[in-house]
């Protein structure tokens, strides 16, 4: 029986199997936080064609259900069907390029003309068996057959050598060695059966983790898997999480928190596939320098503290033993290096995967991430800078703010005479708070609407009950019933008009020390989950974006994880993100003459200088 | 006040101190199984002049009283004193050693034009500390640092990176850096203090575990420490430690008991120096290939069946951390390399020492252990062989055979006209058994007084009622009491025959492989503990060593532990020792045409063919 996707995918399910088990199987999650037992209502999906047994309807209203709407969990295909599958009901993250299966990143490996060429290379030896007269030791003697192909200086952990008398033996002397560019043995297999070879793409944000699993024989991406970042119980951005391993002591904790989550990740995948954890050959790590500090249990203390020094930027290729990962104990962990203390191996992993290094035009890089941080540049040279944006967008700091989940405002229509808002809300439910995509959206609606002026202050004069004291102040009613009220004060616009301002500053100033201006931008790219739900128009009306042609504007998604997964099959562009890491010049915002001047201009709508927003000003003015 | 021994040696005392305590920290250790309670009886000394004050006599008899015999650990001297410490009461391994102090071994190294290069080199480097301007990572910057001294390709374990933030703050960015020849660094520490540099040579004899502790700075051996390899308890030779670890699945605790026997000497040397374990930079350790195997824990299952080879001769260097000893983690471990599964690590350090491959005159070195194994050669060529002589000398397999400790004959002279023998017992008291340089004696004593023939058979016309017939067949009786007799028969006679054999047809086999005959032996090294008890001369009449000029036998203590302790102190050792390894040729006697042969001649008193043995002809003509 076939499942028939609205997105053009067609997979197939078997007799008696569930959507939910169905669609997992075929490499698609949907949220199903009970585990499919029909309780927590998330796994919802659109059924448009076909017949199918419905065991429970679960927490589903009456309106859902007349709409087709059914659990996939207690669905059960009789036939072929054709579904759709809500946005809300998707794993946020990863989903993108989950659905698309590992057909695109294939692609952009063959684009990139990357060979395969995974971390741990291989060498076949035969090896003479010993006599009485030729009885060296088993490890001289697989030395002497590497001299042979003149490879010396091999370096044999003393675990590998606890199991090379028995390996030998069992495979008859002829084997297929694993190891690493430093001349670390990772394994020895038999030479005639052919070797599993899996590796892992990891992606530590400071908000979730993202773990993609890879064959290394064909470089296909096999399964993701992604989860929120368990460290979030110890605070939101990474200042918090800093001063939590610092003050607190807890750098253990941290560690330990995020370790689990790529374990459990990790462990999710290989049952799954059946992989026995000693075929992992080999990890790549990729995350903002805090993260990847506390990965590896660094004390992240120095990174805070001027000048903002890391302990490490470029990492030794250490082994999963030592992260503890679950893996071979000896694969090599190959850790995207990271710029400096607010520039990360994930934002180069993401400049490899946008592949503007490698292009002649110049390009914006900006991931708006739990921070934001931005590169320009090309080919020949490339620059970046942090943001100290916050993580307001993803709901910090916003009285109603949360993150693009169930219920959260995602947009946001304002009716230019009655000011009453028309709401998109996640899930199509009531709505519960307001996500960062809607906090852009509001807050242009409202500018555009003349709800509140430049500032960001609401305009007086306005006429509609929407508007009231709150007890921080004035604000805007989005949504109210019974239960619950959305709110933006103007506290919470002044916090993204702060945030905004940042990313905006930091683009400007960082133009500016190359002597460019907006125009010389080429092309933007828009990586991290966020980035994704961005309405492009509302953003540059908000001034987040510098109003430049819409076309220019592309979205990446998770560009980290892809670079990390690139890095995972490929040598040369391993070699491509140390280039990028080396020649990529960092910075600092914070003690840059001229700053606090462009950011003082970026806290209004969208501009200080409206010369600056061409079509902003033309939109201001044909609305009036 | 001063203690004035009988060697010739001086040592201070302070007021109320025990001679047991005195002795220890001077560096000379006597038995003292109770731990200086009085209970044990062991710490024997005789006062020669001086008063003491004696707490107790212990265990004395009145007779030892009388003799001026006192236990140490109760005798605390009232001013200058002249002691003798017999034999037996000093600790069997390494006191040679320990009792001259550390001045040998300064003058070997001297000898050998060896400079004090330990295993860990040193660097020390000014950094330039950070600015917002230079703010590269810590370990960028150490790395920059070490290029600038042309030092590239360093390995950083992930416990050093783990440190290095707080150590280049708190030492002011002026560090000393600890790092191996395989640029593994090691440790870091202020350049401003001098850093306490130690290191450990460790010999494992498969009976007994020597540890010297060496001030890795000046090179001077600070302190040693002996006791039983704990193995014992699951057999006394290779052969069946090698079944318990394969047969049994008992590696794991053969290595327990070897690595703990270790650690607790270590701790207890460290502790007396009050030495931190993270300052033991590096390690050497020796032994015999199955003795090193089960060190390392690797399975040594194929030493023991044909082809009889090793997983490992030459060792990688792995850490201390790996063979879990008392030492900073990262300390690289240099393991004396191995030639052939029954010709160890153990055999290269007592070359090394013997310095018998760096001489033109053609050498025989002998260790007789718990096996026996044979080198020959000089500068120009080595050649070495196993001989499975088998652990009798240390009184396995012999009725009344025990270990040189109190109570053993030691010596044996037979009343050519009543056969009544005199006998030599360890510690003076009652004999309890024999060891291998008492049978050694009575064996040559009972054929040279005729009381056995050449074939190691009672003579039945002797007319002594010390020959009787015992449940095993025909005895002699050395001696009786109400409580214990001691006996050699003529099966224990006929396992010393054998074992004496092995030696010197592995001696004769290997001359022949090299085209030599013992006329061209210039000097014959004994190495190994038992080896330092034997009475050459009594040696050659049973044929164990070949008959020839006195003179040229030497004797060099415990050559495996000097040459491990060589191995620690100097670079040039190192590297000689893997030469020594490298050109050695093994000769496996067991399959070599001719060894039966030898064998068998070798089996009679001294020999078959008489004429190889002229001064013990001379001997027998003369005694007729």
């Amino acid at each position: 029986m076939d499942i028939k996707l609205t997105t053009g995918i067609t997979l197939q399910t078997s007799k008696g199997e569930n959507l939910l088990q169905a669609l997992k199987k075929n490499g698609i999650y949907l949220v199903s936080s009970c585990g499919g037992k029909g309780i927590c209502g998330k796994c919802r999906v659109r059924i448009l064609e076909g017949k199918s047994r419905i065991a429970s309807p679960g927490k589903l209203e009456p309106r859902d259900i007349k709409a087709g709407i059914t659990l996939a969990c207690q669905t059960v295909p009789r036939g072929n069907i054709f579904i759709d599958i809500p946005k809300e009901s998707k794993l946020v993250i990863g989903d993108r390029i989950a659905l698309s299966k590992s057909g695109d990143l294939l692609e952009l490996l063959k684009f990139l003309e990357a060979n395969i060429s995974p971390i741990v290379r291989q060498i076949t030896l035969t090896l003479t068996p010993p006599t009485i007269e030729d009885n060296i030791s088993d490890l001289e003697r697989l030395r002497r057959s590497l001299e042979e192909k003149d490879m010396i200086g091999m370096r044999f952990a003393h675990e590998f050598v606890s199991s090379i008398a028995q390996s030998l033996r069992d495979s008859e002397w002829e084997v297929t060695l694993g190891y690493t560019v430093g001349n670390d043995v990772v394994y020895i297999s038999p030479a005639d059966t052919k070797k599993d070879r899996y590796g892992l793409a990891v992606d530590i944000g400071t908000t979730t983790v993202v773990v993609y699993l890879a064959n290394l024989t064909d470089g296909a991406l096999m399964d993701t898997g992604s989860t929120y970042n368990s460290q979030m119980r110890y605070g939101d951005d990474v200042i918090t999480r800093i001063v939590y391993a610092t003050e607190s002591g807890g750098l253990n904790e941290l560690r330990d928190a995020v370790i689990t989550d790529i374990n459990d990740l990790s462990s999710t995948l290989l049952e799954r596939h059946s992989i026995n954890k000693e075929d992992v050959e080999s990890v790549v790590v990729a995350g903002n320098t805090t993260m990847t500090h506390i990965f590896w249990g660094l004390n992240p203390a120095y990174i805070r503290e001027e000048p903002y020094v890391p302990t490490v930027n470029f990492f030794p290729r250490w082994r999963a033993e030592t992260a503890i990962l679950k893996a071979n104990p000896r694969a090599p962990v190959f850790t995207l290096p990271c710029i400096a203390s607010y520039v990360g191996g994930d934002i180069v992993a993401g400049v490899l995967a946008s592949k503007m290094h490698r292009k002649s035009e110049i390009a914006l890089f900006m991931d708006i991430g739990t921070n934001g941080e931005i590169v320009i540049g090309n080919k020949e040279w490339l620059v970046t800078a942090a943001c100290s944006a916050g993580p307001c967008f993803e709901g910090s700091g916003i009285r109603h703010g949360m993150r693009a989940t169930e219920g959260a405002v995602e947009s946001v229509n304002i009716d230019p005479v009655t000011f009453e808002p028309a709401l998109g809300v996640i899930g199509d439910v009531k709505a519960t708070g307001i996500c960062g995509s809607g906090m852009i959206d509001a807050i242009a609606e409202m500018f555009l609407k003349g709800v509140i002026d430049q500032k960001g202050k609401f305009v007086k004069e306005i006429k509609t009950d929407r508007i009231r004291e709150g007890f921080e102040g004035p604000e805007f009613l989005f949504f109210r019933d019974n239960s619950r009220e959305v709110v933006l004060t103007e506290v919470d616009i002044e916090n993204i008009l702060r945030a905004k301002a940042a990313i905006y500053a930091g683009v400007s100033l960082l133009l500016k020390e190359v002597g460019l201006g907006f125009d010389a931008i080429e092309r933007v790219y828009i990586a991290g989950g966020f980035g994704n739900c961005i309405d492009v128009d509302k953003a540059i009306i908000l001034g987040m974006l510098p109003d430049i042609p819409r076309e220019k504007f592309f979205f990446i998604g998770n560009a980290c994880v892809t670079g990390a997964y690139l890095c995972l099959i490929s040598k040369g562009l391993r070699q491509e993100a140390g280039i990028i890491a080396s020649k990529m010049t960092y910075i600092e915002l914070s003690v840059s003459r001229g700053f606090m001047e462009e950011y003082m201009s970026a806290l209004f709508l969208p501009h200080t200088h409206m010369r600056l927003f061409p079509t902003v000003k033309k939109m201001l003015s044909d609305s009036k």
